[in-house]
């Protein structure tokens, strides 16, 4: 498993293209060139990801010219925004099709403080004993929500970190709370398990590369990052400036200038 | 894959008959000559469509027939509006029985924004994965439901073609809302899936290939059409109206004259 | 199948003999002669019914000694009067089962407009699958039941009787609700499925046979009779006066004689 | 089959020893002699009686030492008082795991009128399956519960017992209303399976021995009788006495004779 | 089965060392020492403890460097703190992958009286059978839990106790209520199973080894500890103290001696 981990890492960080939005948002997060899924996937081999995070629709419909190319994390789980009611993702696609389908990982969102919490939890359960058997690593969403959680909460995302790593994942991804101090305790609530945080709405490429910075000294292992790289006019330099972070103990002054290049 | 979408289409595009009413709406779409189902399967081998769309107690006790003569989309889902509550329709036939009545492809509805909506995308995933490993082609009927929903809006209607491209989907049928500029990004939303537009209420033959004619503008592969066609004193005369317009490029009144002739 | 469906038929119609009342309504249609189930089954081998209708407990301990004498419908699905909430009735017994006690048809309830009907939809589609995989032909009970559901109007009659069509129903059992004008609709509503109605209260024999005669001038293929027979004093020629309206095409006054021997 | 159930008869009639109500009623049921089930256990073998009724972990725990000597009857549901809402007792012991402990037969229980009927009925319906293709007899007791129903009436205690009857059972274990003159008909409405009553709460002797000898006249085929005999001083001697009265046919009077002793 | 319950004994009795709090409570149980769950793992070689209890996700991680030193016992249910609504923790781990993550036992949370007790009752029914047909031990957390019920009174626990004894529990995991003389009856109740008691929040030594004594004497075979263990600065004393309690038949004036060396 260690190797196939390593897959997914360089130097035991990592930075993922996220293009699961799709399913998630729909497509207002796109604009006329991003609506065409073949720019983003260029955009992830040119820019040398780590992976890219899709759901299977996109996988199966586009990946297969990207397969040894760029490294894919398949996304297990979703939801529209449209669906009402308390937060469930059902899972959409089985470990199996997701070997077919040439995935290096597969990932799972889990809303702890949902009234559906326990579903998803068994869903996961059965995924990440499926996935570990065939010795592909598990990512597991650990997203807090629901009445009375606050999902900023520094506490509550480090109880969110730990419980992934109760579940058996592997990689965890979480939001970032900007808690630049405090966020090292939910690194270590996630024991060794690689701890990576979300990217978010797309922001001026300061905040976001303040952001990574502060994530990486508070000890997590790296990021996944998709509307603040694609619907950026200059994708590849921001991804350069976010690299540097992660993997060059950059600076954020640093990498601001490998954006302003 | 590829070469099972194109026995569905003509030069890619494609103009289904919708015979699925009877479970949906009742025998009150029909009159005293259609409620013989030999009669629709008559015009739907006369009039060439590329595919004929059935449940399958009609594929079982009339198409066999009209096998290698008629291809078959079998909607493999459906509900009576009998059924109270939230949208939901279940599953009513597996892939297994639709590859036994010689189905070309297979169907199903989500209502995206109903409760219901995650437990009809997991049968929908289901089918996804048993009908392609087939090599079945699957075509979803994408239709947001729901309170607070807004049926008509271009946006949800291109949200609900996103999520059928996520979700895997090859063909996805999808109302037309007559908004003749912006569907062009629902089109877009769909990716490099095949949008069908949906026919509906009986109305007069410029209406409907008026609204065909702009939505094959707007760049939607085909139509499924019923009621329009077997309700229709000149069933094959619209057919070859709508043909006109969807395979051979003709304006509404180049199609119209068809009608008239 | 067709040779299988014209095992439960004489000259493609059918009388069957009703005695699964046991489970719907309990003890009370007894009275201390029918209380015996081998009283009714000696009935059913002396009228020469097409079939007896039973549940499974009747069959296990009363059938073996009939078998090959009475053709065996076994109904798979039940419920008691005394269950509260909405109409539902679970299936209680398996086509394998059904098939090693002898079966020779099984049958099903849908309450069309429950909000269970989707439930029961699905259980139903199984059954069909695996039913017909055997060869053994299906009875649907197409029952509307519900809040805003009248259970007696022609269309809602007509509308279960089709999708109990698009279901892939072979027999359709339906209420008959008098309209002797109106109900050919519902016959042909039911396509080349076989129409049955269900019979009902103990009532007069003029009454019954009224019903069995305005019903089969309508088109219905037959009829499932069971308290009019068992509770009659003189049940052999209720007997003979139904089979001489369905299966002689006689009068209701022709009939009446049969049973005023 | 017919054999296995002699198994369980003394000529045709039976009397059970109950034991288990620790699950159902806690240990509240048993004082410090009795909370020890090896001195049940012993009862159950000197008192000769034709079976124990368990639950599947002393089963597992205790009835090793007694294979062979007295015949087990597995409880495969059941529940805790502390569990709120309507009555359902679930599954706990597949028929599989009861052969394995050496049952003779399994038992279940239905609470009709329960808004879970159906549920039960699904489960019981299964477990009637599995088990009777073992050639196991199957016990269920037939218990009304739920709003409005009457658990005490004659007429619902003889639907209870055809509707067991409808479902396959073999023996029907059913609470007596000392309606001495109107329980024929319960035992009429449990055709030709054989129907049990159940003990209860521990009372005097002359009263146990009552219902007893009026349930036998009413025409049941033995008691499952359990509190009355473990928790009584005498244990043996009011198991003769029950004994003569189900198997000797003696009188009350004659029967606690044998008491006093 | 008796050889695999004695491996995680010590003549009879058992100290187990707990360590499934992060899920249940989240992090904020831990400090910076102890958040590094190889602390806790090394607390527990150097202990000695009979066995160590794990959530999957520490048994995969961490348990590999400790197999054949430290028994485990694998919990294979578990919830959040954050999970809203009535007391449930669903299953996250199967019997197989337990077995080959190494397990000695597995456990489960039954909370009895939650509305969700069928649910519990079910899933860990059929934990038992597949655990007992490897003859692995089966450990059962019976917690009363629910609107009504008195989580302390010293009946409710025995009812407890007897039910998980009904269900086929090896061990039994209770709560302890300081109730010195009654709690042998809630020993008695669970018969010949194993019944420990539960640790809890961190205390003073004195307090916590009053009751394990007591619980000793009212006839308890062992205790799980956790939060005293290893939040305590001195870990190895209490646990030496603990031990004495439970293996020497110390009192607590002598065990604390041991404490305060």
């Amino acid at each position: 498993m260690e190797h196939k981990l390593n897959d997914l890492l360089t130097k035991g960080r990592g930075v993922f293209l996220a293009l699961d939005q799709g399913l998630e948002h729909g497509p207002k997060d796109f604009n006329l060139q991003t609506i065409n899924s073949e720019y983003v996937f260029h955009l992830a081999k040119e820019g040398n990801f780590n992976a890219i995070i899709l759901q299977k629709g996109l996988a199966i419909r586009y990946h297969e010219n990207y397969r040894y190319k760029v490294p894919l994390i398949l996304k297990l789980n979703g939801k529209t925004k449209m669906s009402p009611g308390d937060a469930y993702a059902p899972q959409l696609c089985t470990v199996n099709k997701a070997i077919k389908l040439g995935a290096d990982a597969v990932g799972y969102t889990i809303y702890f403080g949902s009234p559906h919490e326990a579903l998803m939890m068994k869903e996961f359960a059965k995924i990440e004993e499926e996935a570990h058997e065939y010795g592909l690593p598990v990512v597991l969403w650990a997203y807090p929500r629901g009445h009375g959680i606050d999902e900023n909460s520094t506490d509550t995302l480090a109880y969110a970190a730990r419980a992934a790593l109760e579940l058996g994942a592997d990689f965890i991804k979480i939001k970032y709370n900007n808690d630049a101090k405090g966020f090292n305790w939910v690194v270590k609530s996630a024991g060794n398990a690689k701890l990576f945080i979300a990217g978010g709405e797309k922001t001026d490429a300061k905040h976001v590369l303040t952001e990574v910075h502060d994530a990486i000294k508070a000890g997590v292992s790296g990021v996944a990052i998709g509307r603040n790289v694609w619907q950026s006019e200059q994708p590849l330099k921001i991804t350069d400036a976010v690299k540097a972070i992660v993997f060059g103990g950059k600076t954020v002054e640093q990498a601001l200038k490998l954006v302003k290049r």
